[in-house]
Order: structure tokens, then C-alpha cells, then sequence
């Protein structure tokens, strides 16, 4: 475990006390990095639920709160929402981050309102963990141990990299330097696009004769997993990195439409070729 | 765990002894099911393998081996293999049971051996078990406790269907009787279409750019997984089902195009409650 520089924060302060923000709040906690952590949560009784479980020690609606006394402001929201609060702005010197799973709309947010005179810095974050829970229940200890995060630093507004950094390090985590377009078009790639296929695949089976799930070992089965992570916080992502999926869309479009063509034709040995390829290419990236 | 009838079987007979094949021989032995356990493998390496490791008592290649002394033998084989063995026949009285993923093709393949003047018995099946490793040295007991089992009998050739009904129970599975037609389209929506769909998505990926697989956490890597399957399998299978797959491919296109409409008028509405069907039908099936 490193903790970076060492340096136990003041106060961290989180809207939002999901999977994310919680178990950030825990770890940062239980590793004696922070001295106070604050918090909201615009439903009730998750703010509530964090509270009764040592995820917040106490409960501050953003209105009320001295964003001064604050290290680092950490926003665990949906993206639309995200996006928002940083057109809205925080006030002079906020280091604010967030965990949010597309970057580039972010960015552009908050350039918008830096335009429009706000001067509080933004390190925009995404954490690569997480599973299909979601809420302060799934809350846990440990879940960014060996993650990757991913930052996406503004250029000439990098103030604060290093505090966000070694936050993340601090709770086991190693951090990567992105573009955010960069960014987004990987993850369109690796996480958007499977999410997307997952919900498609299911969604057919159902169309076509929804008791047949039941069949499924693994196949399906695997997908219905993957498929059942938060609806709100997919729609939200499809449509906040629509550019980047579409395109990652049409790239498997052009994938089906090879496998389909060979199937068609009953050209076994070029399948065979094209899943062994595929078997090499996981061997060297699993 | 329930034993059938309790009749143990002199001798079973293997003609393969991949993952499917060794693990049935594994449990019938463990489980004092069969007096000896006979078996063939075109792979010399695999069929010592099996020997050495207590799969197989003996190995006797088909064309020595007396099937008159065997009670039942079962084809762990390749579909492609399958077919062409059911289509050359087995000596008169035999029993014979498969464990190929596909069924129709199979049936077919039995009613003209029969045509051409066989009298054996075929009782096709289909466990519903494995993984995404293969061979013998994949083989395990217990793979076949708790799962499904599909027989699709033949109308008025079903001879022989209580005892391979006999056989699975011993080994701790739950047998169901479906139409050979009915099981291959069920299994081309729940396990052939979604290995379609992970080779389809992985290979998208290396085309677009294959070290981005690093950056999956869940999503892609779970794709990954599935589509790390035998090539070879796959290929035959997708072949041999080519007509009920291709409908499925057909179902799941439109299924994309819902998905990808939606996102391209930014209806994250919709979308979300697209996603929350998925959700809710994955509850009532899993």
C-alpha cells in the first residue's frame, strides 16, 4: 500500500453517497487519511444510510457548506448531473474532483464556467471499479485496492493533481494520465459498448421468448449480469458519450456483419480463424 | 443426489474424452455407477491423459472395441464429428448418447443412418455445464451436480431413454425432455448468439485498437471470458445451427438498432427504461 506523500487531508467533503463516493469515503477513513468527512446525498436515506454507517461523519447540504474548510470536494453523481454542478461552478479555490465514467463533456463544463468567471479548480477522475450495485449499500472497504484510475488533467488548470493523486494512491490505486477524449473513446470501446450489447442481447432474447433465459448457463447468463447494472446511470452515459459510442457501435456493426457473412456462407475454418484470433488477442490483455 | 434406479451399468463406452466426456466417466466411476469404463480419443496424448488420470479404465479404439458389451456409449465429440459417426452408424442394439450442443442436425443425421438400414438406438442429449476450458485435463467430478440436462428423443425410437435418463440422474442432474427443434432454437438465442456476440465485440476492439483491452475492468473483460471458448467448437456449432442462428442474429440487429436510435436522438429516457426491462427480466430468470 502507498500512501503517496503521507499528507492526511483536513476535510474531504462528497455529494453524492453511492458505490463510489461511500466506499472512497470508507478507505479514506479506515487508512487514518482524512480527519473529517462531510457529505450530501440528495436522497434521504442514503445520506442517512452513510451517515449510520461511518461512511460520512456528518451530513452538510451543499447550500451550507464552508467549501473553504474543504481539501478536496469529491462528486460521486450521474454524469448529467455532474455536468451541471460543474456549470453551476463552486466557489474561488473549490478543488473539486469527481468519479464519473466519461470525462470530455465534463471538461467542457467546466472550461464553460471558468469562461464565465468561476475560479475553482477541476480534476476530472474515473475510478475503474465498481460492479453492478449500486447505492451506499454497496458500499464497501477495499473496492479501489489495485484499481486503476484514470485522470484526465486540464491543460494550464492542473492545480491539484498531485492532492487528487495522492488521495487515490492513498487507498491503493494507481493512477493514469489521460486526454479526455482519449478517454472517452477507449471506454466508449471497453465499457460503454459492452454495456450497450448486453442490454441489446438480452432485450432480444425477451422480445423473442423471455422464459427462455432460464435455459442459459453461461452465455446468457453472463450477459444478464452484466446487464443489470443501473439503468439511470447507462442511459445517462449512452447519451452523454453518444459521439464516441456511435462510433464503437457501427465498429461492431461492421464485426456482427463478418461473422454473419461467414455463418451465411458456412465457412467453418474462417470462423475458427477469426475466434482463434480472438483467443490471442484476450491471452495478451487479460 | 439421486441414483436413477440404482441399476449400475456393466460398461459405458467414450468416444471422445474432452471436458464433457472425462467428467461424466470421472462421476459414473466415483459414484460406483459403472463396472468399466471403456474409451477412444483421436488424440493419443489425450487419451493416455485420460488413462493415467482415471477417466478411462482402458483405452480400445472403435473398430476393436465389442459393442455388444457396452451399455450405453457416449459421443463427446465435435458436432461436425457427431454427425458424420451417426450418419456411418453403430452395430445393431446399440445404445448411443451424445453430448452436443446442437441437436436437430444430429437427429437427422440418426433417421438416415436408420433409413439406410441401422438398427441402432441414438437418445440425443445436451448437458447444460462446462466452461470456457476443454480437453481432459479439464475434466472434473461434480461438473454435472445440479445441472440440466436435455434429451430430445426420437418419436417412436426412444428406446434406451430411461437408462441414459438413469445415467445423468446418477450423476446428480435434473433431465428435460424437449423437441430436437425446440432445443436448438432455445440454445441458439442463450448460448450460441452470445458467443457470437463476445467474438463479434472482442474482435471489434483489436480492430480498432487492440491494447485498449487493458483498460477493461468489467464489461469488455467479461466478454472476453466467454469468447475465450474452444474456436473449434464454436465454429462447428455455429455452423450446424446456421438456420436458427442467423434468426437470432436477425433479432438481436434489431435490438441494436433500437439501442443505437435512441442514443442517436438522445433519448435517455427511453433508453432507461429499456434498461430497467432488461433489469426487471433478469430478476425473474436468474
Amino acid at each position: 500500500m502507498t500512501t503517496g506523500d503521507g499528507k492526511i487531508l483536513e476535510q474531504v467533503y462528497f455529494i453524492g453517497t453511492g458505490l463510489m463516493g461511500g466506499s472512497l469515503a470508507l478507505d479514506l477513513k479506515a487508512r487514518g487519511l482524512v480527519r473529517n468527512v462531510a457529505g450530501y446525498d440528495i436522497d434521504p436515506d442514503a445520506a442517512e444510510y452513510a451517515l449510520q454507517h461511518g461512511i460520512l461523519d456528518e451530513i452538510i447540504p451543499p447550500d451550507s457548506f464552508s467549501f473553504d474548510e474543504a481539501d478536496i470536494v469529491v462528486l460521486s453523481l450521474p454524469v448529467i448531473r455532474l455536468r451541471e454542478l460543474l456549470l453551476d461552478g463552486f466557489p474561488d479555490g473549490t478543488l473539486v474532483t469527481d468519479v464519473g465514467s466519461v470525462k470530455l463533456p465534463l471538461v467542457n463544463a467546466y472550461k464553460e464556467s471558468i469562461s464565465a468567471g468561476k475560479t475553482y479548480s477541476y480534476v476530472p477522475g474515473h475510478p475503474i471499479a465498481g460492479d453492478e450495485k449500486s447505492g451506499p449499500s454497496a458500499a464497501r472497504k477495499g473496492l479501489f485496492e489495485g484499481a486503476r484510475v484514470i485522470l484526465t488533467p486540464i491543460a494550464g488548470k492542473n492545480d491539484g493533481t498531485r492532492t487528487v493523486t495522492d488521495m487515490w494512491e492513498g487507498v491503493g490505486s494507481t493512477v493514469e494520465i489521460m486526454d479526455p477524449e482519449q478517454h472517452d473513446e477507449v471506454y466508449a470501446w471497453v465499457s460503454h459498448l459492452p454495456h450497450m450489447m448486453a442490454y441489446a442481447l438480452v432485450n432480444a432474447v425477451n422480445e423473442r421468448e423471455s422464459k427462455w433465459a432460464e435455459y442459459s448457463a453461461g452465455g446468457l447468463r453472463d450477459y444478464t449480469r452484466i446487464a443489470s447494472s443501473s439503468p439511470r446511470m447507462w442511459a445517462d452515459i449512452a447519451v452523454v458519450n453518444k459521439e464516441y459510442l456511435l462510433k464503437a457501435l457501427d465498429g461492431l456493426g461492421s464485426s456482427i456483419e463478418s461473422i454473419r457473412e461467414l455463418i451465411r456462407s458456412s465457412d467453418r475454418d474462417a470462423l475458427e480463424d477469426m475466434f482463434k484470433a480472438t483467443l490471442k488477442a484476450r491471452r495478451k490483455y487479460k
